[in-house]
């Protein structure tokens, strides 16, 4: 095996070092997108990835899968040749199943890796290949700070999220629903979501996907900013399409699915498995059923619009056999999201896997442990897209600010340690060991001095004092460090925060509030 | 790139499943060595690696290492053909300068894989190769429980630390100084050390490195328990040899490394390295340096005792290049551990590196975030011993027991990452697939119901119970929890103890009442 990680590369861009020289920064401080330069963790050989693909297709063949409440697509797939079994006794509902090799044979056009824009060009991110991007929580109804506790979150927690990512250098994307702001109509927050992300932050974002109209006022939105042409011809979203696993796909997000695809905008198409649940309990057929789930989406927006760029997608959790809670940061998913990133590779599709995942109430130990038990095996793995990488607490069920810079903290020591090793002349040192010899000490030699500014990564939260200054600083964990670290980093937000142009501001509100006055308010 | 991690391995031995099946554990539970089936993580090119050879070389050549206070070993060196330069006006210290591959030479004799024994043989362990052992905390003089706080350790709190480690089924070997007992003069206390490890447990132990006349003490207690010839054939104790880096071996060091290799028992010769401090701030410089060092240590060994068993270590810590203070759990030492896990590997030789390393004072967050960043990437590097796998707080100044059993739970889940997928049939779940479809879910089904009590690790310590159930049981985080836990542990402890003969037993104690008899007490 040749391994080659050996390049030494700066860790900030200018725009940091230029910050570093005047002492205050003029912007924000934003790491490039996760170069891997260590190799990726195979676990399957060639014949254990030929068994599960062989799996897979006797999924799609024998078994099948079914659409629910999606008429269009069962047309279309019946229009390619699949077999459509109306079940239920219903036209919009039916069991599909595939012939051999056709779904494979449609990803075929999938791009192996794409440019998602932002709204400032030099957020843009790069997904697939080498490159590994993070983006924080998505997903929980709830939020905990250190402060308040726990409690419904809201729009106000919303923009809080938004503006932490914005200022966090190891979060290259402003993700999508970072926590559901449940203050506002269910049928209308996906407005302020998207707003909120296009607002106040300059960092990719993440669209709606509740409903298929939705997803277009996503599009409509994304248009007002980049213009129509551009989304028509350029990536400018990732969303999230979860899989209703087992082997199902509803109309909401297969309609959603579609706008995205139709629009040439990127879906991370994704079976949600929680083993033993959704999927059985063993690894092994867990990755045959989520690659038969993922080909069967990600072939239809290939359809649709053949080239159209698309992540491949698996979230997965294990399960307490006790009592069935899902459980997170355990080995079992690791060893699923490893083999995924290889079955994904052998189809030169970008992967997403991993975050944060956790299933601790607070910020402690638990939630640690499990979160780099996901994080540290997913990024090895070889993930492109890292979704709920900062910020996850309680299986999702919670967003906490405190997390979220503690991970985010985290993620800027994986991109040193997936940099590799510095072999420069600098980087052997030997005039250093030469100056020092036997018995010295490198506190003040030369090259110590050369390097001083960047030898270490420098935690923005850990605590590496005495014991004695740590108990006259109060006796904080990380918890409570995380607690200031935040509201400072809020209170400088202002000062940094990307200016958008007025114009297109004021078309983004005129259209949310024609949109928001077409419709009562609604609660699902 | 083959990866052959899909063999389905037994996760428990006999003995456990037996206790699962009487409900009443027997004896304790205890998992085989660790078998790494995932690939070794390399960072460095076939180039990358020469190049630090290289360098290593020319420090051996032309800078040259101390030997302090050890007009023996420098008298070995001349004999041996080294450039001996006496320096400081003494006739005990000198630097010594060797001929170009000399060291790489004489360190060939040794062996790549060896066996320690244990009193108990079921608890032998084999360390090189794809094994991993797993050894607790070493060295700290300070203990701290959730009960008492931080304070001084105690003889009580050793016994406590070695019992847990006992109890815990992750941790296959009851290491060495699990804490310091200072409550027993210096010059005696490692009579109730070692006496503590050969009593309490009956796993591998480590042997006393602070003076030659106690490790040979050491092994005169090992010949009352496993006789005296097969301690001169078997290797019965391994102990930790650390360089005095920036290279240097001084005489307490190197004269307890001859008493174990010419007694033919393991030592870990080990560079200890806080980079930017003993070494230069660099990996790539830390690397060289410690290639020498240790194999200075190793060709010494075995220029004694040819074939003698001896493990390639290095500790590696970071600094906080605002405080001076090291730091731990940065992704700097991952990188240095994974390429000198690759030189060891490219000599033959089982490598120690990694652990449950942290610069924090309590048990939180920041403890277990720093501890994964070690403990993975090391396992991940093919570490084939992890002294300090359990049990360290505050850069190595604190054991505890509330660390001691939360990291040994997540080390119990890296033997199920590392073993890989299972792909026999029942691992394919496609009958299951089949049964549930698409729709169903699989908590009834048959595979799930065969495979109900070995799906998933069980955490002991992890709460996925939900927030509510949670707050019921007192809203405890995990620190709290791993009270509980470890104090259930000891009350556990008496029923599970291991036997000892009442001959060796007397023998052991008649032998450390002598030998204490024949010293006063003192302090250093």
């Amino acid at each position: 095996m040749t391994a080659a990680a050996e390049t030494g590369r700066g860790r900030r861009n200018r725009t940091d070092r230029r910050a570093q020289r005047t002492g205050a920064p003029s912007s924000i401080e934003q790491l490039a997108v996760l170069d891997r330069n260590l190799a990726d963790v195979n676990i399957l050989s060639e014949e254990g990835l030929a068994l599960i693909e062989e799996n897979a297709e006797i999924i799609c063949q024998e078994i099948g899968l079914n659409i629910s409440e999606d008429a269009f697509a069962i047309q279309k797939w019946q229009e390619h040749g699949a077999d459509v079994e109306f079940v239920d006794g219903k036209d919009d509902t039916a069991r599909i199943r595939f012939p051999r090799g056709m779904l494979r044979t449609l990803c075929k056009t999938a791009p192996s890796s794409f440019i998602q824009h932002a709204r400032n060009p030099a957020r843009n991110v790069e997904i697939g290949g080498k490159k590994t991007v993070f983006a924080p929580v998505y997903g929980p109804p709830f939020y905990r700070s250190y402060d308040e506790g726990r409690r419904y979150a809201t729009l106000a927690d919303f923009e809080t999220l938004v503006k932490l990512t914005y200022m966090s250098p190891a979060l290259h994307h402003s993700g999508g629903t970072v926590c559901e702001p449940v203050d506002i109509p269910v049928n209308k927050r996906h407005f302020d979501m998207v707003y909120s992300h296009l607002k106040l932050s300059d960092k990719p974002i993440m669209g709606s996907v509740t409903a298929p109209e939705r997803a277009q006022d996503t599009v409509d939105m994304c248009k007002l900013v980049f213009g129509a042409d551009f989304v028509d011809q350029n990536c400018v979203t990732t969303s999230l399409i979860n899989v209703n696993s087992p082997l199902t796909y509803d109309g909401i997000m297969n309609g959603a699915l579609r706008v995205y695809a139709e629009n040439n905008q990127a879906c991370i198409v994704s079976p949600f498995i929680i083993s033993g649940a959704m999927a059985p309990v063993s690894p092994g057929g867990v990755m045959a059923q989520a690659l038969a789930e993922a080909m069967m989406g990600i072939a239809y927006g290939q359809m649709l619009r053949p080239g159209s760029p698309v992540i491949f997608g698996t979230f997965a959790a294990s399960m307490s056999m006790a009592s069935g809670a899902p459980t997170f940061g355990t080995p079992e998913p690791a060893l699923i999201i490893m083999g995924m990133a290889q079955l994904a590779r052998r189809m030169n599709l970008p992967f997403r896997s991993g975050g944060s995942l956790n299933a601790s109430k607070v910020p402690d130990a638990q939630a640690a442990y499990e979160t780099m038990m996901s994080i540290l095996p997913s990024v090895g793995a070889g993930v492109n897209f890292m979704l709920h990488a900062a910020g996850w607490l309680e299986g999702g069920l919670v967003s906490s600010p405190e997390k979220l810079v503690m991970d985010a903290d985290q993620l800027a020591m994986v991109h040193i340690m997936q940099g590799g090793v510095d072999l420069s002349e600098n980087g052997q040192a030997m005039d250093a060991i030469r100056e020092v010899g036997p018995g010295g000490h490198y506190l003040g030699c030369d090259h110590t001095n050369r390097n001083f500014k960047t030898a270490f990564y420098e935690s923005k939260l850990a605590n590496s004092a005495s014991f004695e200054q740590w108990e006259i600083e109060g006796s904080q964990d990380m918890y409570q460090r995380a607690n200031t670290r935040w509201k400072r980093m809020i209170n400088e937000y202002d000062a940094l925060a990307p200016a958008i142009d007025p114009g297109t501001d004021e078309a983004l509100r005129s259209f949310i509030a024609e949109r928001k006055g077409s419709m009562p308010d609604a609660m699902y």
